[in-house]
């Protein structure tokens, strides 16, 4: 892991499980590869907490998964208590514009990532509302960019703590090792 | 748009309506937003056909999206006529180890993004089957973080060409200009 000073959660709102199960999945499993701690559901969702889970137990580590009832108020009690508020939309900031302040700030952050519409109220709450370029495209790829920009372009070329499988990259085929 | 010398295009395999039409969508898009040329999909979708229009006619561009029978056929001959391959894989080699060399290689390139289980003959076929990092996560992010380094870290903050919409990005809200 890089040595940035802060943790990095994601919560997840308007999380509809017909239409959403695949897209909120991947949300969480990008949060999980690209360093962050956890991500915060808005809607219970056990389908998508089994898949998360099972990559855990056989890739590894210790990704939180939760699903909160009121996530205004999650995230009001995030930035009165916890730290600082990035709600990513084609709306915002430019990421290029601010990614030197985000990183140099030592709060933990909260990322929002909505489906389709958001509310008003979470462009009010967060400190940062920001653009991955602003053209429609995909708010799983919107974490992935802001994740790596903030950790430094780390990709984790290593294996989580308690790990059962592990990787051996290679240019054609497959390669995976059993641990344990 | 940056000035690689080179064109990408985009090959979504494995594409099943039921399951995939909205990640085949932000695949579709991602390309789009992040500069490629266009995409082909292995499985005739109407509905994917119709969101990715819609975005293009609204925003701009012209982005190509066909539907194409044979995936291995349309890649044998993107290999022998048009440029190289790359495939998108967890099994395949670091980012960071290649990106230069993919860099420097004037040629046209094609990306292909699989689902859940891709056939063996894509790897071989490939001439690079690319990881963005070993971890089980989205191939909207594996090819979101492709594309922003094959064009340099570009972030398109522009309009594409006969937009009818434009945003003025901002700190809270929503600022959409209309062009036409």
């Amino acid at each position: 892991m890089n040595g940035s000073s802060y943790d990095i959660y994601v919560l997840r709102i308007g999380h509809r499980p017909f239409r959403d199960k695949r897209v909120t999945t991947h949300v969480a499993l990008v949060a999980r590869a690209f360093g962050a701690k956890g991500i915060f559901i808005d809607f219970k969702d056990n389908a998508v907490a089994s898949s998360i889970r099972r990559v855990c137990k056989l890739w590894g580590g210790e990704f939180k998964v939760e699903f909160v009832e009121d996530p205004y108020a999650f995230a009001k009690n995030w930035k009165l208590n916890k730290g600082e508020i990035i709600h990513l939309t084609m709306y915002g900031l430019n990421l290029p514009s601010v990614i030197e302040v985000l990183k140099s700030s030592p709060k933990d952050k909260l990322v929002i990532i909505g489906s389709e519409k958001v509310p008003s109220k979470y462009y009010k709450i967060s400190d940062w509302n920001i653009a991955i370029g602003n053209q429609p495209h995909s708010e799983v790829a919107a974490l992935a960019i802001l994740l790596y920009e903030l950790k430094d372009k780390w990709i984790y070329t290593g294996i989580f703590k308690d790990a059962m499988m592990k990787i051996i990259p290679c240019r054609k085929g497959k390669k995976i090792v059993r641990l344990n």
